[in-house]
Parts: C-alpha cells; sequence; structure tokens
C-alpha cells in the first residue's frame, strides 16, 4: 500500500502499457478492467466474488448515489467503501454523463447543470464543484470532474463548445479537490471525433498537472475505427506517466485495441448488463442462452474455464433459468462474464510484460473467429 | 448412505421427534425444513449457499417443471439433481396444489384434473399416473401423491369429498410408483379442519403401507390453533416409524409448534418469499427493510449470527438495496432467511437430543417477544 496516489509503469510493449495504480486502499493492476456498482452494488453480485475474480477497483455513479441513498448520507453511514463493504479503490464518476441519459428536465449552462431526480422528480443542481464535494462524501479514491459529452454524430460547434466548458469544468473541479495525496482526480479529455480538438483538449488539461487523464465522449455512436483514431490522436498528447482512463468502454475488442493504443483502465456495464439479459462472453466469443439450440445442451459454457460459472452450470440449465425470468440465470451469466473480462485483462497484462502483446491480439481474436462450439446432435 | 429408504427415530422429547430419513443420495436430518426450489433453483441463491446452510433436501415443484422445462426434457437431461446441480435428496410435491392455485380452466374430475399453461396456454392433463409418472422423470428421491386440497373455511361436504377423493388418489399413486426400494411415494391426509375427516384419511392411507404421510390442506387459511389440533387428530393416527411432513408451512412458530405435535418434515416459501420482498428473519422477530427507521443504522441484522448475510451487511446498506430494488437486497435477505430456517431446525433438533424441548420453545419465543433492537439514536 502506497500513502500517496502514483502510477508506475512495469513494462511497455510498443504504445501499450503496463502498470500499476497505488493507494492508501490498495493497487490497481493495469491494464484494469473496473465493474460497474452503480448504486454501490455490482448488479447480481457478492462483492467477494468480484474481489476473486481479480478486480482491483469498482466504480461507483454520483448520479445514482447522489440521488439515492444521498451523498450526506453514504458519508453518515462511513463512506461508500464502508457502506458497500468493498475496503479497495473505488473510481467515481462525475454524475455528468448520466444526468444527461437519465435525468428528466436538465438544464446545462455554465454554472453547471439543473435536473429534476428520475426516481422521485426532485430538483438538483450539480455543478463541477458540488460533483467534487459529492465524491468527496463517498470517499472516492479517484473522483472524475465534471465534463459535458455529446453524443456522436454531432456538430463540431457543439463538440468543440462542450470541449472548451469542460476544460473549464476541470479546472474548477481541480480546484475544489485540492491538496489530497492519497487520492487522485481525473481530467476528461472531449472533442468527439475530431482529431485537432482532441489534442487541444489534451494539451489544455496537460497544463492543468492532474494524476490521471480519461478519454471522455467515445463509445457514444462511433465507428471503432474512429474510435481508435481518436485514441491515437489523445493519447500522444498525454504524459506518458500518468493513467489513461478509456471511459465506458466497451466490448473485449475494444478493449484489446485501446490498451494497444496506451489505455490503461477501462469501465463497461456491458458483462454485467448482458449478464441480466442472458448473455454470456466466452473466448469463443458472445452466446445468447435464451437460443434454442442450447435447451438440451448440457455442455458448460467454457469447460477450460476456471470460473464456477463457466465450468459448473450446463447451458440447457441457464437457458431454462433465462426463459423462466430466474434470478439465478443473472447471477451466473454476471458472474461469467465478469471472471470473462477479468480474465480478458490477466493475458494482457501478461501478453504486455513478455513483450509478445500483437501476437496476443491476434491470439484472442482468432479464438473468438473460431465461434461457439458447434451444436450436439447436429441440432 | 442407505441403499433403501428408510427412516428411524434417534430420540424423542413427549412427541417431539428426533430422527434421520435415508436413502442413496443422502440421509436428510429430522425435524427438518426443505427449502423450496420452485423452477430447479433455490430463488436467488447458488445451491453450494443452500447446502452450505445445511440443508440435506429441497423441494421441487411438480407444477412449475412440468411445463418449463418440460419433464421429458429433464430425464434426458439427466433428471432433476444433474440439471440444477443438487446431488442431494430432492423431494417434489405432486402438482396438484399449484395447478389449483395458478393454473387457468382447470377442471376436476375422478380421473384427475385438467387445465391450461399459465406460462404459454398450452393445454395438460395431470391424473395420479401421470404425477407419477413426471415425478419419477425427474427423478425425485420423494415423491407425492395427487391430492386435493380445498380451502379453509370449506362446506364439511366439499372437503368430505376431497378428502375420500384424495385417499382413492393416493391408491392409484402407490400402484404407479410401484417398487422402487430407493425411493419414496407419500400420501396427503386431508379432511379441512374437522377431526373426524383427519382421522378417517389417515387411517386408510395408513392401510395403505407407504413410506411416508404428508399432512395437508393446513395453513391455508384456517387459525393456527385450528391447524395444531388437526395435527393431534392427525398424528396420533400415523405410525411411529414413518415420517411425517407438513406441507406449505410455515411460519417459525408454526414449525416449532408443529414439532411438537411430532412433525417431521417441512417446506415453505415464507424465508425465501419475504427475502424477495425486504423482509429479514432473525431470533428477535421479522423485520422490515423498506422501512425508514433502517436507513442510517449501521448495525447487521444480527451481530451474533454464524452467517455473513446476517453479520457484514448494514440494515442501511440493505434498506438502500431494497429501496433501489438491486437484486442483491433479495440475495442477501434470501440467504440471512434460510441461514435463520436452518438454524431453527438445528436447534430444534439439538433440543429434542438432550430432552429441553419444551424449553427451548419457551426460550426461543421469548427472544422473539424481546422485539428488534431499539432505534439508534432514539429514531
Amino acid at each position: 500500500m502506497s500513502e500517496a496516489f502514483g502510477f508506475r509503469l512495469l513494462a511497455r510493449d510498443g504504445v501499450a502499457r503496463r502498470g500499476e495504480v497505488t493507494m492508501p486502499r490498495g493497487t490497481i493492476r493495469t491494464p484494469a478492467f473496473m465493474p460497474v456498482g452503480t448504486a454501490g452494488t455490482v448488479k447480481a453480485m457478492y462483492l467477494d466474488q468480484v474481489r476473486a475474480l481479480g478486480a482491483d477497483v469498482i466504480l461507483g455513479n454520483t448520479y445514482h448515489l447522489m440521488l439515492r441513498p444521498g451523498a450526506e448520507r453514504v458519508a453518515r453511514l462511513g463512506g461508500l467503501h464502508t457502506f458497500a463493504g468493498w475496503p479497495h479503490p473505488i473510481l467515481t464518476d462525475s454524475g455528468g454523463f448520466q444526468v444527461m441519459s437519465l435525468a428528466a428536465l436538465r438544464k446545462l449552462d455554465e454554472t453547471g447543470v439543473t435536473f429534476r431526480s428520475h426516481v422521485d422528480g426532485t430538483p438538483h443542481v450539480l455543478t463541477p464543484e458540488r460533483s467534487i464535494e459529492i465524491q468527496g462524501l463517498l470517499d472516492s479514491d479517484i473522483q472524475m470532474q465534471l465534463d459535458e459529452c455529446v453524443r456522436l454524430p454531432g456538430e463540431r460547434g457543439d463538440i468543440e463548445r462542450a470541449m472548451e466548458l469542460s476544460v473549464r469544468w476541470a479546472e474548477r473541479c481541480k480546484h475544489a479537490f485540492g491538496d489530497q495525496p492519497g487520492k487522485a482526480m481525473f481530467a476528461i479529455v472531449q472533442g468527439g471525433d475530431h482529431a485537432d480538438l482532441r489534442e487541444r483538449s489534451a494539451r489544455a488539461l496537460v497544463d492543468l498537472d492532474l494524476k490521471g487523464y480519461a478519454v471522455g465522449g467515445l463509445a457514444v455512436g462511433e465507428p471503432q475505427a474512429v474510435m481508435l483514431d481518436m485514441l491515437d490522436a489523445t493519447c500522444a498528447h498525454l504524459p506518458a506517466d500518468k493513467p489513461r482512463y478509456l471511459m465506458g468502454v466497451g466490448t473485449p475488442e475494444d478493449i484489446l485495441l485501446s490498451v494497444g493504443r496506451g489505455i490503461d483502465m477501462f469501465d463497461c456495464v456491458m458483462p454485467t448488463r448482458a449478464g441480466r439479459h442472458g448473455v454470456a462472453y466466452t473466448r469463443r466469443g458472445r452466446i445468447n442462452l435464451r437460443n434454442a439450440r442450447h435447451a438440451e445442451d448440457t455442455r458448460p459454457l467454457d469447460a477450460e474455464s476456471d470460473c464456477p460459472a463457466a465450468r459448473d452450470y450446463s447451458r440447457a440449465y441457464l437457458h431454462h433459468l433465462v426463459r423462466s425470468k430466474e434470478a439465478l440465470g443473472g447471477m451466473v451469466l454476471t458472474w461469467n462474464n465478469l471472471a470473462y473480462y477479468q480474465n480478458l485483462m490477466a493475458g494482457i497484462r501478461a501478453a504486455i510484460e513478455a513483450g509478445r502483446y500483437a501476437d496476443h491480439v491476434e491470439a484472442v481474436r482468432a479464438e473468438w473467429a473460431r465461434g461457439d462450439l458447434p451444436p450436439v446432435d447436429g441440432r
């Protein structure tokens, strides 16, 4: 454990980086995938399962937690780690992204954003300062600046205005965050699908000398190739000695390729959300357990997995659970999917250490390309 | 493990019995509580958790399983034990009770009952012979006769007719079940709230010389005192060397008092259903976690419990999970409740062995009477 928040690079392979983010509550092995614990719980999982899968950090959503149970209440209860029973690092988002996607009657101006709760209609104000205050009340280890994220495709003028606003908000968040050696506040590079705006955003934020940098506003509708180009345009201007977090990304392939562009940290609802909707991630691609082909298939999702969820439940049973809307279906598939994502990250880290990242990417993609096991009995 | 199905009494304390039901798949320590695994899953639980709590047997619902995934399909998949991943004893009901409470367009006559599935509207026929056939396809260790259960209060004429029909169906089920040394078919005593009908039913079924006897048609609307009177009227006429199963019962107090009337086995959806609805069973009574008094209570449900669900989650967190409809709320509360029920049974078994059952009943009731912990901060 480290007293001060820090980052060190342990190995590089091309642009891919293997590192460690250290802080008093623990160490995050990078590249890292952060399971999403929206409202203080990684849906349908016991947190000790999440930990056992190798997660070093989970993400909490400021928007959900500020509405319910409320940031001041979480603070009175000892902070989010105590409240949820996760003594390890927690990263919180700023709340801004979900205000814009979930809240009602939202209105954004220079000062911040006002909105009404989607839970009970109560009015709220989220400014850069209040976002940091809330994340402090939650006792979050890695806090994110409030930003404005524009969906793609979007007008260049809108994207540029939102990027410039986000830079000003980054400065206000930095001021509000102040000097907290054991914690970090990350800024968020915006600029949509314009390389020049990405560069301007990155340079302006690097001038603020923060402890880490996120890339926001990607995986919001643009093709994967555009996303990867924007990562190239961004990472080239970020300091090598600070962690880089690609927000809300993504598919296993997105992660594999983004690590190859120099990204260190990821979060995404895909493994947890897909698990609740009957979809399993495996070494041989995605499997939809609702499909009738699984109804009498006694094979597990992946007999060679070290995760009981992948190894000890037949596809026929999972098909039945999913079709019957039984809770255990979502429990097992979420478990399987988070295991898959954590194993993916472990494989990525080992490959970078061994200096064979490009080969590893090809090998992982080749297994996906094989597709799922052939049906039993020719069905 | 025993090759043949059997029952032996290990101790008696007054009318209360401590015993063992043995069969090739394992031993059921009685008095026993059987968690309800409706559709091949104890809702919101991993079956290894259920086992670790001390459950020797779970119950499967023939009605649900015959509709989805279907008995023939379960058989092709290796039976219910293999399908669900529970290699220990399983008891299945006959399906009759749930046909009458859940199915559409049901019609009952001497031959059996016809109905339409509540899942997809398909027509089905359930006769005594088909019920036993289905339970055999599921590979159930303890199978129940098809019976007709009349809700209370009811007309004596209806109750008598249903009781007599149930006796005739018991004989047909016995014939259909045949000679299966490692398994058992239990008959079900009916007769509503009439002691003389209960006695007639019991005597007629005992004449069939079955391996176990259930008491049905109780906890269906009558006062607890009536239920206990009916147990006295029934158990007096059941052989001492056969297990006695009180179906669908009940509250912890129902169980405590019914053991005192000579009952050996119980099943009930209460602990699992209550857990999904925000209610916890504890040594000091039921707690509704939705209640605002728990919102900032950092104490666990029961600090002295040996179950993590009772010990490692604050009431404030559980309140939040329940209010937010998060899956983990139902997972933790179901786990807590099944732990409570299994601990209740372990305490009952130990008290009978020690010959202090009456004192034990008073001690358990005294703890319930203390009520929940006083609120924190006078709230």
